[in-house]
């Protein structure tokens, strides 16, 4: 089952907004067991529209738009749907009730005026529980085309609840199942691990399925695409990935094995190991607390963090010492250092993790140059601070880098907790 | 100048990562006046790259491609790019040299292995300041292809310090120079400016350049564009642009005329005001503070943010009455209030802003719903709590929505200081 997104929206392509909705659907079709197989971003225009289109529906069993179905000006995409597959825009009676239960659910009326009833001969209009302005769909023999709005509520609802279902009917299940193996690794960069450290990697995990490999500014996700007819086989092939990577010597460069991410990966071990979790950050300004309280379920692991911005509030609320800013300076392991045993105290976390460096693009000097972070950690077993340094980037490129060194720092020190 | 991009990368259609380089491409296109005409994004294959290129090479005068250029073996751009422009790929003495400097600045060696020197013919190798593999180059006559790494600092780097050249070198500046007025509104919903508020404005603002209207969940963005010969005309033009908004019924509704950022509104007007800020944050776990620490500079305004995700750390730090929390609860204006209070002294900070609300998807209950989050601010002028209500939606959604309403008490605050 091959679908194509097509985003329409010059807000999309002029900055304006960033488009969630192929992130959402591309991680849908991942669990579902569809496959996405392109998605073209383009402008509220007819030229564009009936490119893309012409492209997408060459290659794809399900073509998906979303955007341009609203009641203003800018909304073309039914008028260009219907000249696409030369079809004349007539009253549905279909289209009508779909549109009437649209408005029903919050007591609005609808008003007429809007045309929502009057569509392309041969389609036709798909509720929207979000939303007023209904979908449209279309099927020719195998082919199928569904226009969705691009309110990422309503596009993900309609897809979700009205979209597979239409999918389903017309396309029988697969006989074998998938699954995404992802081993997430960092310290060693990816030429290292292909070339010099596992040289036979690739071609080993290449006996269980297509190989992949995404470097990050901190380590490499490599993934292994494995298929198989039952349960069981997938349950084998896994645990063969899992053996191949933890014998080799990528071993020690491995932190997860899973689709999870970073931040699940913590709050789920903290969890499991019934501890609570803190941070004292300066250059992160907030960055390292607010990704793990984007986890739901974080707030039974997490009682919070320090952002101790400016000097005064390192030593007033984390009783760093003043002499230790004035002899190391703010970016420095001791800094770091002090503000974990004064943070774990202060937040009564069982561990704390810091953060204090030159995010830039002023404050660095030559010892202590722009890409410079001191990550400290403090648990009743142990506690340290180390100084690391990034090329020089942008602050927010930086702040993310920061974050995660001082994350993965977090993970090992839940794990040897 | 038309610029189209073509994203390369499983990892983007399974779901796997969220590209995070076409927005900041249509950002950086936006702001130097060039024009981003559609975004692809492909999987590694050839034919998905064959087909997506043909298309880009017929409509744009400049095709950049994202991904697929480091050393492994789904790295494909390269050879793609050469079979493209029907090219062999050859020893390049330039690519060796760029290679080796991209090398030498971290002091790590190359390992010609991995065949960085060997480039399509006709093509010049791009300088990679944050990384190791280097870009491509290729024009013919006026048409232009630039293939970059997909990792988003790398990108970013080379598309401003390499790629932003060249372009200025083939296209000389346009004769006519432009502008992106946006009118920065917030409390009332679209429908309501251009149907009872202002019923004429969008005509009134047409008279001066194309109008946009970009609504968001606390208030709309109106764009207008402008276009003149010269800075004095297009400093006329854009007075009356404002001139237009302040005389309007919508001059109670605006937080700013500027492309400027809440963020950055905020620090440069506590700057101004030589004042201190801080934020104690319970719901919004850390991103208030994120926020605001993006800004270069922020240090000069920003004491820091007490997050107080446990109540026991709100009663702690932030000297929060446990009688309040009991009484009220956590997510109250009594307990923002509270907070505010605290944070401002122990920050010792002019002005504080707080947060504690329910972000979901668990937590909520009848009287206090997923959605409600309390909002408080303290200076040595005023100080209060209110409480606000937002429709359900995911916790992500949710912590971005409370961080915004949180920063525009901010700005309110900072301007009546």
């Amino acid at each position: 089952m091959k679908i194509q997104l097509i985003t329409i929206g010059n807000e999309l392509l002029n900055g304006k907004i960033q488009d969630r909705n192929a992130y959402w659907l591309a991680r849908f079709c991942h669990e579902h067991d569809l496959d996405l197989i392109k998605n073209d971003i383009i402008p509220d225009n007819e030229y564009a529209f009936m490119k893309a289109f012409k492209g997408a529906w060459q290659d794809a069993d399900l073509v998906v738009t979303s955007g341009g179905l609203g009641p203003t000006k800018d909304d073309l995409t039914k008028g260009m749907l219907a000249r696409f597959f030369d079809k004349n825009l007539v009253e549905s009676k279909q289209a009508l009730e779909v549109t009437k239960k649209n408005y029903a659910k919050s007591k609005r009326e609808y008003n007429p005026e809007l045309q929502y009833s009057k569509i392309p001969e041969g389609f036709t209009a798909v509720y929207n529980k979000a939303g007023y302005a209904p979908g449209l769909f279309y099927q020719e023999n195998r082919k199928m085309a569904a226009a969705l709005p691009g309110v990422p509520v309503e596009f993900k609802t309609m897809f979700m609840e009205e979209i597979l279902k239409k999918l389903k009917e017309s396309f029988p299940k697969s006989s074998h199942i998938k699954k995404h193996v992802i081993v997430k690794t960092w310290r060693a960069p990816e030429a290292k691990i292909f070339n010099s450290l596992c040289p036979g990697l690739w071609e080993d995990l290449e006996r269980f399925g297509e190989v992949s490999s995404l470097p990050n500014p901190l380590g490499v996700d490599i993934g292994v695409s494995i298929t198989a007819s039952d349960q069981p086989e997938l349950e084998m092939r896994e645990q063969s990935v899992r053996d191949a990577v933890l014998n080799s010597a990528l071993k020690d460069f491995i932190w997860h094995i899973g689709k999870e991410s970073l931040e699940e990966v913590i709050v789920k071990k903290a969890l499991e190991k019934n501890m609570t979790l803190g941070f004292a950050e300066s250059c992160t300004g907030g960055l390292c607390a607010s990704r793990i309280t984007d986890i739901p379920g974080s707030s039974r692991v997490f009682a919070g963090s320090v952002v101790a911005y400016s000097n005064r509030v390192k030593e007033k609320i984390l009783n760093v010492n003043a002499s230790t800013l004035e002899k190391y300076g703010a970016v420095s392991s001791e800094t770091a250092w002090e503000m974990a045993q004064g943070a774990r105290s202060v937040l009564e976390a069982d561990l704390v993790v810091t953060t204090t460096g030159v995010a830039g693009p002023g404050g660095g000097s030559a010892e202590k140059p722009v890409g410079t972070v001191g990550v400290g950690y403090s648990s009743q077993r142990d506690c340290a601070g180390n100084l690391h340094h990034f090329p020089e980037m942008d602050r927010e490129d930086l702040k993310r880098i920061f974050s995660q060194i001082a994350l993965i720092t977090l993970l090992e020190q839940v794990e040897l907790y």
